[in-house]
């Protein structure tokens, strides 16, 4: 016997960042954050419990996956069959449309599009919240990709209530995300390690501490739709990350040379009154957010410069969801 | 009736950081800081009291100047004359031997040998302590540049006790400082403004709180000549200060494409072996620390980094000094 289901997940931008857990096991974060999904960057996955599987498998982008990649996926699997009462193994079947390993941040998308797909596969009807709290134990940030638009996840008191909440729906505020891509290769440090190093740095307690007034302003930026408000606490939050990053033992300097070239040229934009900003995740790509009636100037603007090998554009995404 | 005399000074490259003061008028800094004199970059400042002046002048590299430059030397002339017993005003006839404003503390070095040269025109036979806080009052980072060698700076309680004491000689350890030159364009935010910004960053507490570890380390590695302890203190201190620069309101972020270059670069070198180090100042020039028999190879391979424009390589310096 065997029982199947198939869900999509949209990748997301932080706007204010997941850097540092307090607890690495359950990913219950230091601090809370709030992302944009990111409407056309999506993963799809299927995922079936079938009674003649002598194990789980997983399938990305069309290659089977073993080790550690395949070992997170079977952790979460394992939660969901205690969930269900299942006993069977699981195959997965994952793919994206975007690059992998880039900053763009797949693994969200992949654990949130599982989490939905497991849970129906095993017959759950979870509510959004669990089905966030499911994915965050897989990865962090992914817990942002279960609920629609912009989101806050609530770092919370512990595995209860550690999950992520819509603020507002995608089609709130008609901004974009102008992605310049300036390597497509593997991050040296991936995000799992990254956050285990966090607390090395001097100032991630300073960063920290003063987090829930830069999600007040980040909130309010969102709510009340004021792009310069929004820029200043975005670019603020993004390079309070790369600071604690860049003064961690090891050290992690993820910006290349064409990082530095697009924030000088996004902050000199801005002065120009073109409305945009930076905020880089754990890699050298640059999110260039803008709204949407300037996207096709800000994408023209950054493919003229030196080291930007592509430029993707997404707009606000809806939840993940079961796909028929 | 005029009184004249000349002296020279090297700029200093900070191993541990001076950004943000606890007083800006007497410029007494936050925390102490650790440098090298910079022994082939020179200024040469020649001062002369004399009866006939209705004013106080300074030439720059041959240029008159006026404004915030000239106000701020007589300022400390102001100093002197007081210290003296002196009415008369001065001609101050200043060049360096190194590109100015381009983050290689051209200031440092000039009120250095102002000091030096001020006040043995004003007949003073002033101890080294009491021409390096006087040369702090010009420029904070100038009290280093008085002192032979490897020198501290101790922060103090207040105008008395603020100097610079020399806790190496020159020939204690046979560093290089190879100084990649990918800017020689005025910086957009001096120094003097920068440090005013330094508190106005959530992590400048958390930097200056952990200073006294770091100039701990510092000191020990210079003391034992331990290269490896030497590179992993004072790339540390550098990411910090930027961290601050870049994390203030509004953000100073002084790095260019090819600052992240030659970081990313230095660190891979040392990986092969090779002795290095970086440390940026306020600006985008990255001086890269060696050992003295590998600077022709590193000078080598940054002139190789597409972005440098020249490499300039100092040995440790002596002190300020009266020339004949």
């Amino acid at each position: 016997m065997s029982s199947t289901a198939t869900a999509s997940a949209h990748a997301n931008i932080a706007l204010i960042k997941y850097w540092g857990n307090r607890d690495a096991d359950l990913r219950l974060p230091v601090s809370g954050s709030i992302s944009m999904n990111l409407g056309d960057l999506n993963t799809r996955t299927r995922v079936t419990f079938d009674s003649t599987l002598g194990g789980d498998t997983l399938t990305l982008n069309g290659q089977p996956q073993g080790g550690p990649g395949l070992e997170r996926v079977r952790l979460l699997l394992e939660r969901v069959r205690t969930l269900g009462g299942i006993e069977h193994f699981a195959s997965v079947v994952s793919e994206n449309n975007f690059p992998m390993g880039a900053g763009i941040a797949s693994s969200a998308a992949a654990f949130a599009a599982l989490s939905v797909a497991a849970s129906a596969a095993a017959g759950l009807d979870l509510p959004e919240r669990d089905l966030s709290r499911l994915a965050r134990t897989g990865s962090g940030s992914a817990c942002r990709s279960v609920p629609a638009g912009f989101v806050e996840w609530h770092p919370g008191t512990g595995h209860e209530d550690s999950y992520a909440v819509s603020i507002a729906p995608p089609d709130h505020w008609d901004l974009a995300d102008c992605i310049a891509v300036v390597s497509a290769e593997h991050k040296a440090t991936g995000s799992t390690q990254g956050h285990a190093l966090a607390s090395t740095s001097p100032l991630q307690q300073a960063r920290v501490d003063a987090a829930p007034q830069r999600l007040e302003k980040c909130r309010a930026a969102i709510q009340q739709r004021v792009f310069a408000a929004l820029a200043e606490v975005v670019e603020l939050d993004s390079n309070l990350m790369h600071a604690v990053m860049m003064t961690s033992t090891p050290p992690l300097l993820y910006w290349h040379p064409p990082t530095i070239a697009i924030m000088h040229a996004v902050q000199r934009w801005r002065g120009q009154g073109i409305p945009a900003c930076y905020t880089i995740d754990a890699g050298p790509n640059v999110h260039v957010l803008t709204e949407q009636s300037y996207a096709a100037e800000v994408e023209r603007r950054l493919r003229k410069i030196q080291g930007v090998k592509d430029v993707l554009v997404a707009v606000p995404g809806g939840p993940a969801r079961i796909l028929p």
